[in-house]
């Protein structure tokens, strides 16, 4: 699926919102960051219209902008596709890029509907392109140590997991009815956030083989445009118990109506030797209890980011100043750019994305029966 | 049940471990600090055998000491007994001081078996005298302001609520096999811990009315006295999905295996308007968010206990300086004598008590039988 | 000075404000929270009228009042005074309860004129009682944790040391304006609030031997009763360069009109292996950092005190459930019973409190000169 | 001296360490994160040989590359030129720069001598270019937010501010003995770090009038190569006191031998309304306590940087994502693509910067005196 040998990467980026902008600051950015043997070059930027599309196509620095995403899929100089679109639209995007002999990086979750992501996979495993999901927090310096700490038993075998992803963005009672309250745009807190804390579980102790959910919905109904009250019927709240392998427990909480949250992705990992906490709010550092340090001065060290905690040397040789969100995006691009150069790289392709939103849709399906949910694997 | 015009109040105390000094110290302070009308006299001390009584007493400033606890409950000089021995002895000194006409304190839980403390509401309603369980963490100025900011509405309606209680006394893995760790114990950090958070949802949103519970064990099997492996049977994990009345939805996490918390009480209450968190761990604070802020201002405010939070006044007239875990016990003891004069007090009594066990053993039996579990009431 | 082999101790105390009371609940908690030899029995209160002195007396558990506090002093039943009234008596007091032939403990700082303080010590040295300073920081047990660490060589030699104190009573601008405000008062936050920092410095790395200090008055005037402005003659703020012997250096910052800050003690002490954090508004805690630790985890631990941290294990026998600010007192009260029965105790004699006060005094003198300005010792 | 309306606008880069590459990243990314209308061409990068510039050249994407630093000024595509060699060079490349017609940002300090920087202002005044001085730390949306907050009232007129710059990349007593414990470096941590805090107080509450410092040394001598004791000759650690006008009075403290701080500056402003404190260790957050929230919920709230503080919009639509420490150096250079457009900019410019560096110079001179000492200005 890699291995090839390019000294430049044509660029194709689909979509300009959120997520689109940050693809583009990364492909930006990534070159003079790693000093990269691969050099993007941003080719071609889609979007719903041409004039938006050119507009941003300016601003982010492409040659060539279209107002059909296909455009972007066919020209001959775009050899990867960021594909950051409205998660509906992931599938056929993808499918035809993977189609037309093109990288795929796509943004998660694959889709709303797992039927399409298992569609997407047996597309990605039908080409030997590489095909990418965007999951940025799993390369967060803070996050890579604290995954080297679990894996080299610093803490011990690991006991219990909890993980809690809160925003607020969906708080106010006074908020309009809106797209995202209806079932066509998925489950809710489980499709929109549940995925990124199960990535970092993934590779911390792995998925869990068995779920129970409970979701719930703050607001019955909203007020529309025209002012009557609509039926809310997706939910913001979640929760899950969670059984491991081997025994380990845990615990999923998402919650897109938490006032005062902002961008909490809050971990708690506790070992038999150990623990580690983690909060995405202050990413810069991670906290860390070792028993085996003296009885008087055990405590959780909070632990701040360093060169010693790569790749933020390649981003700044003194510790402590700190990364933001959206230079997580630029260690993915790298990460990608190895991955084309045949070295190993640190990504979420299609099949373990798949694990992860086969999980989301067990919970979803044990809220719906009230019942203990097994994983298909 | 109330309502004795007592001046002076005889004491008896059995037991005189963590919770027994607890006591002891609380009489001893209650009245300088809150200039009692009633003032407490430390009259009979018992203990598992006479030197240990009479030791103790000399010590905590008791009259008279001895070496069965059915004396202390006899002495027609002690009017309240406070009584902190092991939970599965429980039962039976309640309902014996309650026949002898005592007013009784007692540590919770009301008993390792749920007809225990059946039985216990049983005798306390065949009776006028006051039955009081000693849920300390209720009393503390920071929980009171929470309540009354819930109550009053500040955060708005409660969409979610989180509480977790972790501490790691039982988290080393080359611990000795022991007691705690045998059924006979109880189900383990369920009884053990559970309890306190949902004394703190009691007030905050009521109990739940439907529960589904996970629990685990982190350890199979443990090195006993003869360095023979020996079986864990308590579960020193466990986790809840909980639902309450109107659509409210939370979850309990205890765990006393969780390395780097001592003394953790964690609570997380989303409102519609606003947000509170807590920790015991840093119980002289709270956190509160609003979103009535300017925008720009939006953000968790840290609040120290001040004398604005009574009864915090009482200790010191200064704000931010401090009350110790011990010191919650005072002011329990404070409304005991509150109640004892006829006044409105904040306790928590057997008919609120069985409540909050019945949780734990819904939580149980949810575990066991894998099903959401309806409580009783 | 010490040895007298006493099994109960008659207690007088004059005062009942802030620290009377604290004072109070301190005798009326040491015997049970330690088991110690030596009883306190509470004997006779003084305050500035019978009926506020028999109030009190009643309240607080002692057996006689009066409201002419040397009938407290010269009480037969009595053997230590507690001294609480304001600064400005303590020198009077002090003397005449010496000459009675009792033990003081006399709250800091010993008076607002460094030549009462001399004289002062002058009487102690007459004496073989006991004299001691209400310097009750020094006791918790993070700070004592802190000071052998420091002592022990952990974080190496000392080479920055900084320690500010801050509350917010004197910060509003609509405050009347009041006696704190005259110089009659003293210096103002110097006086007030310096000697508690210094009292922590002198057991961590001496007192300073040279000082530079600044002050400053927030409001140059204050509405009085009669709405009239009255002049600011004290300062709300000082800050100080102190050089100690052997290079080392710190600073010294005072306010009390610092907004937010309730009962704020920050110690920040760099030394070659490591530096600690400890602020008193979480006085349940401390930071430490090593580095000797491994590179990748290098941080500041947050330590709870715990049963380690004596004397923390005579008040709970967990970790983490906090001691508040009066337990401390009841730690300095368990010193004083320790010093008279002969053993080695952790306590501010008057010849040490001297030294505290002398260099108080040297940083308003640097203020009114803009010098460095030695200590005299 | 601004106005001109670029379209396009050459880049030369002189120096690619710490700060060249923190600005070549900027370069990369002020386009396609502002949509600016001048968009910067990387035209010419000079290192000290060739072989480096053209790896840096191809890393950071520059066309040109010399290993001749006149090779850039010197370049009739290049407008601008980022300097960001070692302090002692910025004197003459800079005014090389200006005469050759050339925009300059060159980084802080202007240099390690004062009539240096002297000198730059006076080439700055002869001519109409851009002059601004690489000053990130004012640039960061938390500070912009604290400076609005303080420049409205909202905290009331200023009383007490003190601000701590810390780090510990010169802390460990086995260092090897470098340039930077030699005189010719300049004065140490004063010249190193002073600079930083100052440049904020600059825009809070203007720079101080009159000040009052020390230093000292945390080393008296250490090894070199030769494994000789070698003299340290700089001052790691300094502190003043700072009086600024109208009677506000202030603390700075500075320290490069810190053990645990990473890249603190840590701000407390206290007003008569309230007060902030902010620490760049976790720069997307600060706090804020205003005296006029209701008594019971009086605490400082930690306000997340959000859309609403402009111009983390640019980077990220959602609150609390964060931003890093180079991503300030792309808002410092949006600054200045807005200058040139004739637009108000937020920057240091040399008539600015002068000011800062003579209090520093003033520091130096006070502790070399032992005096306080007015700023000449």
């Amino acid at each position: 699926m890699r291995g090839l040998e390019l000294k430049t990467l044509g660029i194709g980026l689909i979509g300009t919102g959120y997520m689109g902008k940050c693809h583009a600051l990364a492909w930006n950015s990534v070159a003079a960051t790693f000093g990269t043997d691969i050099r993007p070059r941003l080719v071609h930027l889609g979007e719903v219209n041409e004039a938006l599309a050119k507009q941003r196509a300016t601003e982010f620095g492409f040659s060539k902008s279209s107002g059909d995403w296909r455009a972007v899929i066919d020209d001959p100089d775009v050899q990867i596709v960021s594909i950051t679109s409205p998660n509906q639209f992931h599938k056929d995007m993808t499918i035809a890029a993977l189609e037309a002999g093109k990288h795929v990086w796509c943004e998660k979750p694959m889709s709303t509907r797992l039927e399409d992501g298992e569609a997407m996979l047996a597309a990605a495993e039908r080409t030997d392109r590489l095909c990418v999901l965007g999951y940025n927090y799993i390369q967060s310096p803070a996050f890579r140590q604290i995954e080297t700490l679990v894996k080299n038993g610093r803490i011990g075998r690991v006991t219990n997991i909890r993980v809690e992803m809160d925003e607020d963005f969906m708080a106010a009672p006074d908020m309009p009815h809106s797209f995202k309250h209806r079932v066509e745009s998925g489950y809710g807190a489980l499709d929109d956030f549940a995925v990124h804390p199960l990535s970092l579980l993934q590779r911390l102790c792995g998925l869990p083989v068995e779920v129970m959910a409970d979701a719930a919905r703050p607001f019955k109904t909203l007020k529309g445009a025209d002012n009557e009250d609509k039926p809310v019927e997706t939910f913001d709240i979640a929760a899950a118990l969670m059984r491991f392998r081997d025994g380990l427990t845990g615990t999923l909480i998402v919650n897109r109506s938490a006032w005062g949250r902002k961008g909490r992705i809050a971990l708690q990992i506790f070992g038999t030797e150990g623990a580690i906490l983690f909060d995405q709010e202050r990413a810069n550092e991670f906290q860390l209890y070792l028993r085996s340090d003296d009885a008087e001065i055990q405590g959780f060290r909070t632990i701040l980011i360093a060169p010693v905690h790569t790749p933020y040397n390649h981003f700044i040789p003194a510790p402590g100043h700190g990364l933001g969100f959206n230079e997580l995006k630029v260690i993915e691009a790298n990460e990608i750019l190895k991955a084309l150069s045949g070295e190993t790289a640190r990504l979420v392709d299609f099949s373990q994305g798949i694990q992860i939103e086969r999980v989301v849709h067990a919970m979803a399906s044990s809220h719906a029966s009230g019942k203990w949910t097994r994983i298909l694997s």
